[in-house]
């Protein structure tokens, strides 16, 4: 299979640590944001959103959005799952990727940035408030979600779903200023997940479209 | 089961629509929104981010994010599905509810809107644009998938998971003033699904904590 994506995108890096959690090889294309590259005729075929990632599959279907994508590597690809046993067990899990797609990661993705301050006027001090009201409110609620839920990793000790989400949320909350310091868990899971192979072969600065420095 | 929502909540309306769908009986208990009902104790214990919906199962767990409820129905309680057979129709199906999901309801959310006029300074003419530019650009999306998979539903012939996204989309669309004039197949199927007793029964306006008027 082959994964479009950038080093830096969140939802690329969600689906990166997924592929490497499942052991699967794939091919890696970068779309590169910025140069605009998402919003090439080629690309908007793959998504008409002009976002990434999107997988394209050994058989050749397309798929877009990063859980759709983990729900379709669990269902073709089984082992080792990425889900613990148990139907609510599993919801769970959803439950904090989804806090974490739709209530925090919206919010400060940086076109989302971009139109705030070009179009709504936002200067730095109302960003910061935006910042930390909104991802940082749904970061704070994960926080509690993962007092019910996590071992060493979020659900239970097996690195899984969850942690597909938390990891790039963590590293794109440190890169833009949400302050971070008052959850505990979610620190002490994110170091954890920076020794486990798997997450230090999806990390953004190892992959070959990344720009050091 | 139990579920506790709000009439207007596009979550809400989500998962009665699947449970109408799966013939499921629950019991409702409304969470007054307007009346800060989210912020007591009571439902902070159900979902720390102060949202609704939440689900009580049969079990007594608590479940939470309106696409993790629906995929425990689906494990739980199989027929009838709500996803298409193949695990690529499944990641289609997934990707729209992910994109109204985390692309196009976050940016209208009521509390945001208060956010955007009340810290951001937004006056009606830069949030007409701010909901069209974001909802109504995740929409037109949308759209475009729907060209390859829809029928008289939103993946192919049978009402499933993207038609529980999809209607709440389009009725908070229209009461929040997206133009969605230029999306077709999306209307087509939205008047489609006014017929239809389970998105009937669904509807905010026929629950007993609607607001008539």
């Amino acid at each position: 299979m082959k994964l479009f994506g950038y080093w830096r995108s969140s939802a690329s890096y969600r689906v990166r640590i997924a592929l490497a959690l499942k052991n699967i090889d794939y091919e890696y294309e970068p779309v590169n944001l910025l140069a605009g590259e998402q919003k090439s005729d080629a690309h908007l075929a793959r998504n008409p959103l002009a976002l990434v990632p999107a997988l394209k599959t050994d058989e050749g279907a397309v798929l877009t959005q990063s859980l759709a994508i983990l729900e379709y590597l669990e269902e073709t690809r089984p082992d080792p799952s990425l889900l613990p046993h148990g139907a609510a067990p599993r919801a769970n899990a959803r439950a904090i990727a989804l806090t974490l797609a739709s209530e925090a990661q919206p919010f400060m993705n940086l076109r989302i940035q971009q139109y705030l301050k070009s179009e709504g006027g936002f200067d730095d001090e109302v960003m910061k408030q935006w910042l930390n009201t909104w991802p940082g409110g749904a970061m704070a609620a994960v926080e509690k979600m993962l007092a019910r839920t996590a071992g060493d990793y979020s659900i239970g000790d097996t690195p899984g779903l969850a942690d597909c989400f938390l990891i790039p949320q963590m590293f794109a909350a440190n890169r833009f200023g949400v302050d971070v310091s008052g959850f505990a868990k979610m620190n002490e899971i994110y170091e954890r997940c920076q020794k486990h192979p798997a997450f230090e072969k999806a990390h953004p600065d190892n992959q070959p479209d990344a720009v050091k420095g």
